[in-house]
């Protein structure tokens, strides 16, 4: 008998890829759990992060299948409950108050434990900075009991910010280490997915072995570390609540 | 049967009072969860903290006499599992390199899986600043497989600071609220045996209200957020590493 | 003979009830030393801070109507000498760039001596940070010589961040204690016009209470610090000019 | 034989002068080193900072006329190789994404070395960190490999901020101090070409002695420091990558 | 009739100059309203900040003789009340806890309204941020009522940090603009003092106009903003106490 | 025919690998140029950084005489210029004023054009931020003309702060990115040396990949990014001086 109420998550992407480099290993991870991930990625990072087809010479629309297609087949991979593409263009990304009503329905409607986006920071890329702020916005709008009188307010979920790339540039500082060890296979056959962006798969590989690094370091170090080969790291934007220290 | 291998947790407190006002339901909550709990007062708070004895034209060994027996008093209400008072004067506080190897040799014999000292900033008190600086520098070299060859060296326990007193002023934020409701009676208690600061009584009964309000909305708000009457909130040094967001 | 320039200060407020809790003491205060003090409501909070109400089964037009009745009432306790509801809707809250010149007229009317509003950064309540925002642009083109010519412009009136929920979590730092004992029943009786909001009244009456113990340790401590049983504090966006330290 | 492909800067000013006295000393030293050096004027500060012109009684268009002609002037003077007037108004500033897309075909035109804009932050005048806010997405935008397919698409310029008024209100921390002494001659006579803040002209010839000051201290001090009358600081938003120390 | 309780300010500086330079117009400005200014001069800069007498061929008998007595002059010209030499030697100062104790004592026995010390970082010069940290510590020892039970001890005066050289680098952000306009020929006046230091008396000559322009600024601007022809600025380490905004 | 003043560079080393891991490159690549590179090590890590030795039995004379082996080899490897070897101890490092101003002493021997140290925050190592601590101050004494008259007096060299482990936790941020491809085998072959440390043979070539990453990504990225396969990023304590941007 399944779960009757089970355990979701949600990630909000800026671009197609972001979901995957940032946080595979938490997707997978949680879904191996039982948890139903949601991810929404806002667009196919056509424009921006697509470097390799427009050299190649391709149109907007075949750029934009191709993304979507690899972040389907990336999402199947990491055991994505639904991947929901808003489609709304890149450099930049722009959401209308319409655009935004659309993210709170698609919180609500998961009702996630925990949510997760980009670093608060970023004058690299200012979609991604953007698509955070919009992040904390439709959090709050979901939570109100005046904002579609009827539905189920959401409660108070944590938003963890995932990895940027040149972490220190954007003053981004992980207070958690996640193990994704048993599914850093997974991880690491959705980031094959992504064809367009050959260079970083072996570098989100460096990250995932530096980030177990840390792990094994902050849970014991040489005397009682536990093991880990491959991790990911977050930022929490909210303070967490415990029975126990 | 007892735990083969009991829990444990260490406070370091600048002065006799300090564990009591700010973590004392944090030592209430986790000895009831069977913890043994060690509390490290590296001195009486004598000169600094104990104006009403002196207004009463105490003596320097009288006021450290009422305020062991006080921290004694508020130990046992709490469930402290040893008390060990270091002696070392207070404003200001200093420590010998040996005074430093006793703490050090305190962590390895108490072993513990997390530890609790001041903010990292403090302009109205030095003594506590340098306690958390002693602190970090007291686990580093607890850390160490060279000192001491033989001994068990220390893991990676997390170093939690406890609420200062004037919060904002001391740059300390809170990322952890415990709920310490199932033992508030406990802190109360316990806060009740300082009776040279009878003003930080509601002081800090008011504190521990506030930060259940912030527990419930951090843990679900109005829609879900658990009830709990009184909390404290811990800022955390070193990142967490966990299994599960 | 009355004043001829009476002094002045504005408000500005995202939601109805936030003058009430962040500064309704400084209300009473100022208006109690012949101040002539605006506030300005961007909205009801209706969607947002209106749960009880929402629950209760009510819509829209009743909770706005409640709420603003609410306000007015709160309003006429601590003396405010206008209330201004814009009634821009909330959660999210938007200003298009009329609403903001109509913002920026009220400020060239009133010429406040001082300003107060939210704290800069906000992660639970984006519309705050974006109130605070508006008031800083607000403020700047009320000071402009081309901005409707012939008009008085505006000086440089301080502003002032009243106190956030959950202080440290908005990297909020007050600067200043103002002591509001002389007006704190009237305080805690504007709280009580808030019906929809009851578990706030005994928080915000603790807040008043902390405050006041900051109060007396910054002005001299247990060495001739002021007695004071209630107080707010506020953090300055701007440096202060004086003629004394 | 000229340089087939010259070097060229980008600066990018919120109102007609800032780019006269945050770095009229830069525009000058690179003109003289061979640099096409383009300046986009995103207003003419007209209604914020032409305050004498206001109070002599002049209409909008004649206000405009004048910051025009004295921006064109101080361009003249500095060497400035293409002065790109954005006519968008000022306090506040607004650019639809028009305007934005006009700047980004600006920045892949010139193809910068460097960029040049305001603070992050400045709570006196919104106008400026809201222009460094676009300098940013223009900058991401000029990058992108699928923003109109066929352009040349940006490399990464280093993006500097110039010196605000009130530094230290700003948080603006200048990394770089740049000799601008060869050409102190030609930005004092820009300077005098801003006939509207005549208050300025020393002001900023301080400034740049101190920042010389500044400049020897940090090249060698009182055992080896170069000799030097005139800088001017700057803040670097991205690391530079480098072959020495 | 005199006041029967004078009121008292208490400056800590590291080195015999660094009064002049960064508060000398506080100090002329609070004695002329009748304050009692006493001046605490850890050392005399001999080592560190008299480049031009070692460059003479002086020895360190001689250096400190002329530094003396160049402080000496400049606090006659400024009004100082007392001028303590600790003589403790710099680059580096140390303090052994008998060298602090001296400053509690002196502290105690000026009871000052207010303190003035450095910055609290200063990578430039380890002396100053030590200093300050000193005056931090001594500050909380006078406030003990079991330091020397029976003095009277010390309430809660406000540290302001004066202006560091290169206030940017330092951290340093002024919050107190102070008109110094009144005694600003007695300011540069005690500057010319400083025979060692010429270079510094046109600097912060510049300082002072700058910090007046300032003031203007956040006085009121150009609709009010009261004349003011030198200036100082300082930052406040602790919360003000007020009964007015 | 030699250089007559050959260029230098100045590493202080906690203890006796971190020159290798942490700077490894820029010390090979700077004696490739022709600098003269020494090196001064504060300890051996013998206590605190030896774990695999203690483990297989070894005694304190062993140890250090097996990392003083290590350290030199990789020195040789690295074309090391000068290694000097204070051997004050490790976990906790602590420096006597002697022992200090046998660095100021060497400081000025070696009169570096730049400085490399560790970063200023370690909550896990405070041996890395107490050498910090002292390289600024050791600085500080070596520019003073007072200190041993006679001597060349030191000018104002950067000073660089290495990469310590987990960046973000020690709030570094690399503002320089140094292309270390030339000599990446030296680098390899130098921390090949450090038997005792596996481990981070592995850990530290990802982070040169990551490195380099950055640098061609900050150095042009996608559209002129020079390429470069390993690479090693610094933070800058002090502003630098240019005559081009």
């Amino acid at each position: 008998m399944p779960d009757p109420a089970p355990r979701t998550a949600l990630v909000i992407s800026a671009h197609a890829a972001d979901f995957v480099w940032r946080c595979g290993g938490a997707i997978a991870l949680h879904a191996r759990r039982g948890y139903q991930v949601t991810v929404a990625c806002l667009s196919f990072g056509e424009r921006g992060e697509s470097a390799r087809l427009w050299k190649e010479g391709r149109g907007l629309d075949e750029v934009k299948a191709i993304r979507r297609d690899e972040a389907e087949k990336a999402a199947a991979v990491l055991g994505v409950h639904r991947l929901e593409c808003f489609d709304l263009g890149d450099y930049p990304l722009r959401m209308t108050d319409d655009d935004k009503l659309r993210l709170v329905a698609l919180i609500r409607d998961v009702q996630p434990r925990f949510m997760l986006s980009h670093s608060q920071y970023d004058p690299y890329n200012t979609d991604h900075m953007y698509t955070t702020q919009v992040a904390l916005e439709a959090r709050m709008i979901a939570q109100a009991w005046g904002h579609n009188p009827g539905e189920k307010v959401l409660g108070a979920p944590q938003l963890y910010l995932f990895e940027p790339h040149q972490s220190e540039q954007m003053g981004w500082k992980p207070d958690t280490f996640l193990d994704i060890t048993p599914v850093w296979e997974k991880k690491r056959a959705a980031m094959e997915c992504m064809n367009g962006q050959l260079h970083l798969w072996e570098y989100y590989t460096c990250v995932a072995q530096q980030r177990a690094n840390h792990f094994k370091r902050n849970s014991g170090g040489q005397a009682g570390g536990r093991d880990c080969s491959h991790a990911e790291g977050f930022q929490s934007v909210f303070p967490r609540t415990v029975d126990e220290l």
